[in-house]
């Protein structure tokens, strides 16, 4: 999903001739905390690799409190990173939690401390494809071991116990940071009090699978590609991500959204120019879409990542039995979904919601009426905000904070 | 939309090691009947160029009769072609519409005249942008003007014509066929007795403008597309080609389809790859339809009909009043939708049937209820059929035949 989802209708960046996406300056060049962990430590995967060294790169706002209760640990979503509360170093842009995360906000930073690390396989200052692999001297590409959504919560639980962190007063996430939040109730039931996961589900679907394949070939078919190896080659396969994004920037979004906002509108006039070029204001809004997105974003990171959402399948882990995975657990939940979101629809939280009743955990369900699709848990949406505030509160309370 | 629906799963033939879409053959090669139009019988098209010459590739079946009473015009959907009863020359399958057209079906070749011409900027004999422009003796590429839904039909009454058929008993077609039947009928208001738009809509919405633009950027991002000069440069842009085939595949069906045939099941096994193989058994099916559609599909002229499609709005064309379009009209209508078309959902239908109640014109709504998506009017449907059938033979008695 979009971590920059509010970006103003700019002009059309697109060379209007050629009606391409231009090859754009590519710089991942991140600020940020680093903990690095080394042959002693090292990351045992899903795929069976023993990863290290490898670092992880995160943020952190608030304070640990000395009894160590207080801990929040937010998990990003697939093109999201650490810059939670931050300026993006690249984009310049507010961190992209900061509508929920704050001073006085629902995951208040005056009261806790709030944890967020860029997920292992991204590009933002985490070991990743773009890492250069010891052994070679050379960036990974395709060498590096495919991770899944266990292994991003493994990597994290190592941070946080580096960082004095046992125990999470809270996890909480949306996409695929609620993916994570669900897999760190199931890995580590004792140690989560209260989890929220938002606009996700137990599992991939079958047509989540297939959209994230298409943005795979189409960063495959890019020659600039080059098998994977394009930071050795001297290449960039923008083209072709640039291409992916745009497909699933439009899965983020809903289709009574779109319409408000694009609609069937002209570009700069109100007839078709009978070209190529972005006639209507949608077609531009995503050529812009795709180029902002290659400018911070690594190609094989995004294979990488999308394919460890495709992998994850709770229940499977667990004999089929989403229950299972959540068997005498004590964490309680409060689960989020958008009306209007047909990647994860509400259909998905209700299984997540009926196998934690199945397991009799405590949890409550809001589901937020918005035209806003996938996106709206980035953006200004009041109900979610409340049911977010009056959830951590009385988790507070309980926890004695 | 798909004319091939029904293929089965075969095994991946990609290139497993790279996990890329392979270089396909292109042979098109159609054999076709095929009306010529000379420099005195131009086609004057909405973006003010005069074509000239063209020609329309066309199939027919049964006999007009001595009356001129009984013609029926099948209009085909974006990557449909003539062959709607007849063996496809390159794929070698049967006609996309013979569940619905033949002897004794509800679209019946015994009592009716049944016309289906390959839309004019397509690539199966009718002029497009891969035929040869005369007055440069090299194929058109991008210099082909672009032509909308109503250049279509324009041409095909053209056609029509010099078959002798002045009126039309019946206009039929899906997807973008519905387009046609829809402009048809307001374009030449006294010449259809009967039409029956199906999956379609009055204009493009704002998000399949944006599902076809990504189409159009994954072609154009190909270096193999060489600003649409590839027939000249002996290079085929069959990656980018066939990645848009890929994400439009998805919208032709359903998430519960999907699900249905597809789920989260491995391809030969029960355990991930780890790798970005088509593990799942949905990415295979995608990789072959993105295969399969390139041996048989002009990359330009994929730009050209999705941009037509995206042009059309029959409203805006009558002063933003879609019933406009049809005022004083003696046609009467069948519309039918699909409950799980999500591309071209019931709402859209409703749009076109409150519009034609407005213009007091006689129609007839049919929801269909399916979990196959849009492309279920291409496939074994009862209800569609026995609606049909039943407009149709009722039309006939109201016409005499």
């Amino acid at each position: 999903m979009d971590t920059q989802p509010e970006t103003a209708l700019r002009p059309d960046p697109i060379d209007e001739a050629a009606g391409r996406l231009s090859e754009p300056s590519q710089a991942l060049d991140p600020k940020s905390l680093v903990m690095r962990f080394g042959a002693d430590a090292p990351l045992r995967t899903d795929a069976g690799v023993e990863l290290a060294p490898f670092q992880i790169a995160y943020q952190t706002a608030g304070t640990l409190n000395a009894a160590g209760t207080n801990a929040v640990l937010i998990c990003h979503a697939l093109t999201g990173d650490q810059y939670f509360a931050h300026t993006h170093p690249l984009t310049g842009k507010p961190g992209w939690w900061e509508t929920l995360v704050g001073p006085g906000k629902p995951v208040d930073t005056d009261r806790y401390f709030v944890v967020c690390s860029n997920v292992i396989g991204s590009c933002m200052g985490s070991t990743g494809p773009a890492s250069i692999d010891p052994a070679t001297g050379r960036p990974y590409g395709l060498n590096f071991p495919l991770v899944t959504i266990r292994d991003m919560v493994r990597a994290q639980a190592m941070l946080l116990e580096r960082l004095g962190v046992r125990d999470l007063f809270l996890c909480i996430g949306g996409s695929m940071g609620g993916m994570q939040v669900l897999q760190w109730a199931a890995l580590y039931p004792g140690r989560v009090f209260a989890a929220m996961p938002i606009a996700t589900g137990p599992r991939h679907s079958a047509q989540n699978i297939a959209f994230h394949e298409v943005g795979r070939q189409a960063i495959m078919a890019d020659p600039a590609w080059a098998d994977g190896r394009y930071l050795e080659e001297g290449t960039r396969p923008s083209k072709g991500l640039g291409v992916a994004r745009m497909g699933a920037h439009i899965t983020y979004l809903s289709e009574p959204a779109l319409h408000r906002k694009f609609g069937r509108r002209f570009q700069g006039g109100s007839a078709p120019t009978f070209s190529f070029n972005a006639d209507f204001q949608i077609e531009s809004y995503l050529r812009h879409q795709g180029l902002s997105f290659v400018e911070r974003f690594d190609a094989n990171a995004y294979l990488y990542l999308t394919r460890a959402m495709d992998y994850f399948d709770l229940a499977e882990d667990h004999d089929g039995v989403l229950a299972k995975a959540f068997q005498g657990i004590k964490t309680r939940f409060c689960v989020i979904s958008f009306t209007s979101d047909w990647l994860f629809p509400t259909s998905e939280s209700r299984v997540i919601v009926h196998a934690l009743n199945a397991a009799a955990a405590p949890v409550a369900f809001v589901e937020v009426e918005t035209d806003k699709g996938h996106d709206a848990f980035l953006l200004d949406e009041p109900a979610m905000f409340s049911a977010a505030r009056g959830f951590i509160d009385a988790a507070a309370r309980a926890r004695g904070l």
